[in-house]
């Protein structure tokens, strides 16, 4: 594939930023993924300019210059699904059924939960993404304005939502919005929003219609888990005569742009409700948990792909997942969805590139200004390490990407043209400093003597 | 837990290393994981002397010192089943079904095999392992002498087996036998050996009979691939009226002490006779390509330890794994199993350790002399660095080695006592130099305009 090259007349200003000599993944008009070799990548004012040949920009001045040879430039990787704080209880709640995990550790535990602590996990997440190349998350958690504390400074992009339960009374719903109000657009347009009801489990059917009123009155989108297990689909179908999925389009949910998370639920009468769907509706899969929780099924992503939904990949939180490592997630739900479906065709590495990128992209509802390498996108990338002996030799540059190379290769995350990470180092958050204070916070973050809990899980 | 300090008088010669200040992963008199914090390792002639505090062993002379704090000492990780030198072939046949892989490009490709691609292949594949923390592997390929040699070369501990066919006549056999007593006990004692029958499909039942009485004869084990997959089993079953399992039983390959490898078609009526088998049995698993191929079990784990059989963790080669990272096969064991099983309090991390460590050692025959960190075992010793936020804050050490580490967090390998890599630098092999060869060799590996094969796939 040739590199496009915009025809130069004369000498040019300086870029902001010149990546030079990095393979880049590219999308051409299909959409198909491609690579352009001993390629060059001019970024101004945070996005991309040109995609070119190294050779053509040569001397080319430029404010900040990366030397990427023997590297692999992809667009950032997006989480499209975690609540980014809870990596203060990593490997908190192990080995244990989803009702247990909930009511016996992570809901007593989160009501302990201060701005602080939320902060601390937050910087901590965001350094673990920015070391694996994520570039941007979609959180769904509480005490959001510090989660857009630490984005706005830490230079990530996100879609951020206060979660609410019913419980909470309509002030949870009335917080929701406040948030997504207040940051929309904020730091410098790197954070969007959304509102964000818990799930339909938590949520009661008046607080979702009230929800998607809300939504197409201030044009926001919605981001909520949905049918996560089939356990959850089966309760509401034996309460409600309806599944989860029915819920969210009766209240009028999928009549919003909903992000999905989960949908290991979704069942086949479902499908033609998400396809009827008049919202932009997306779903979000995070295979590493659903495994770990031993829920009987994964997401759907053939049935949905079929009906041309977008599944974007995830992490969920790390306190299920153990990491924020959306690479494995790429890898997995390669391998997932090829053991489910029966079908070792199903799923190639260019498959699972295009979830990783466009799709993840249209996911968190920026379908039109990241997730590819291509002039006019928001300039963020994550450069790879392809040097490794794990990673060698290169028969098929997709395969290698998705099955041979880690999170820990990615050398260089971009985000908006600024160079997050450089060469391995973390430049815009301090983890030793950041885990020290969180260190010290824990026993009283973790202590569920009280016996209270934010929430029931009772699917 | 307390480490195990020895009284000392006097003062006492110097160590050959020493590391210092790290916590260490320990079995109990039950086999069960510990950890022994603040640490230190004392070796000396390749073997662990003593498991002390970091205290005891201040000011103590030793020839080379590892400052090990913030990282933890894990016995180094045994892949129990792989074809090291098909690291040449990674990523060059994706997502095909496993008799195409087979048929259309693994073994037309290996008819093409040089002693010098096995050798580079073999070193590209030890460089690999060292950087993912794996001091032992059993292997189980062609030209074999060319990965003894890379063994001895490279400091890495292994079991080598030389495959054959019964395709190939009696003299495949023969080689077996050959190559098995020529390096039995080579590379200073590294080097154990097998007798490698491909499989029960690709061996004749008489071969094996005669591969059996040859083990007995010699005090030799056996590795092969049996009841791979569940196609296997229903083909044995079809054309011979036997499971792949029962050929093994009444050619007496359970008789010997044999490596089986992957074991996704073990039917319910094999578990007696794996049960009964006079030899020691063992089984591998490498859960990533029975995902990536789309089969539709994977080995049963549960049913493999309720009657005793140790099962150890393994890649198999990277042409179907794509990488020869055990420690991720530790966390797919984990996750497969507890989804296998539908039950999220099985295959626990201190399983999934006791599996890398303890179980890993024992199916490959060395079950006395590695698999743990304690006085009197050969010092092979992987240590890993939790500082990084993606292992941060630590709730549960097992927990975080086992969902939350990667191969990438291992610092420095140690085998015998020698350090093959020391802060992320190899210390025994030259990468760049290995692949550059290798890529100029790979036209011509990779060339099937022949249409030869080695060997059909026809279960």
């Amino acid at each position: 594939m040739t590199p496009t090259a915009t025809t130069s007349t004369g000498p040019q200003p300086p870029a902001d930023l010149l990546i030079t000599g990095c393979t880049v993944l590219t999308h051409d008009d299909q959409e198909r993924i491609g690579f352009a070799q001993d390629a060059a990548i001019v970024v101004r004012g945070g996005i991309v300019e040109e995609v070119t040949s190294a050779e053509a920009v040569a001397g080319r001045a430029a404010a900040e210059r990366i030397d990427a040879r023997g590297q692999v430039a992809l667009p950032g990787l997006i989480n499209c699904h975690t609540h980014a704080p809870m990596v203060a209880l990593r490997g908190l709640a192990e080995d244990l059924p989803t009702e247990e995990w909930f009511n016996d550790v992570v809901w007593p535990v989160e009501s302990n939960l201060t701005d602080r602590d939320v902060e601390l996990g937050a910087r901590l997440a965001c350094a673990e993404m920015i070391m694996g190349g994520v570039t941007c998350f979609a959180d769904h958690y509480f005490a959001m304005d510090a989660v857009a504390a630490v984005v706005a400074e830490c230079g990530m992009r996100a879609l951020l939502g206060e979660a609410f339960f019913s419980s909470q009374g309509p002030e949870g719903r009335q917080r929701s919005l406040e948030f997504a109000l207040r940051y929309a657009g904020a730091a410098d347009g790197r954070i969007t929003t959304a509102l964000a009801p818990h799930a339909p489990y938590t949520v009661a059917d008046a607080d979702l219609t009230a929800t998607a009123e809300l939504a197409r009155t201030h044009g926001l989108p919605v981001h909520v888990h949905a049918a996560e297990n089939r356990d959850q689909t089966d309760a509401s179908l034996a309460r409600h005569g309806v599944t989860p999925i029915e819920v969210l389009s009766r209240t009028g949910i999928l009549d919003t742009d909903v992000l999905l998370a989960h949908g290991t639920g979704i069942a086949e009468s479902d499908l033609p409700l998400l396809e009827r769907a008049s919202g932009r509706t997306a779903v979000a899969t995070a295979p590493r948990g659903y495994l770990k929780f031993a829920w009987p099924t994964t997401t759907p992503v053939r049935a949905l792909r079929a009906i041309g939904i977008p599944v974007g990949l995830a992490t969920d939180g790390a306190a299920s997942n153990n990491s924020l490592d959306v690479w494995e997630s790429m890898a997995l739900t390669s391998l997932i969805q090829k053991s489910t479906e029966g079908d070792p065709r199903w799923m190639t590495s260019r498959q699972a590139l295009h979830h990783a990128t466009l799709q993840s992209a249209r996911a968190v509802g920026l379908g039109d200004s990241v997730g590819g390498i291509a002039p006019g996108r928001r300039a963020d990338i994550a450069l790879v390490d392809l040097t490794g002996p794990h990673t060698q030799p290169v028969h098929d540059l997709a395969a290698t990407l998705v099955h041979s190379a880690r999170s820990a290769d990615v050398r260089t995350t971009v985000v908006d043209g600024r160079i997050l990470m450089r060469d391995r180092q973390l430049l815009t958050l301090d983890v030793a400093k950041t885990v020290r204070e969180l260190g010290e916070r824990l026993p009283a973050l973790v202590d569920r003597s009280h016996g209270r809990r934010i929430q029931d899980y009772d699917t």
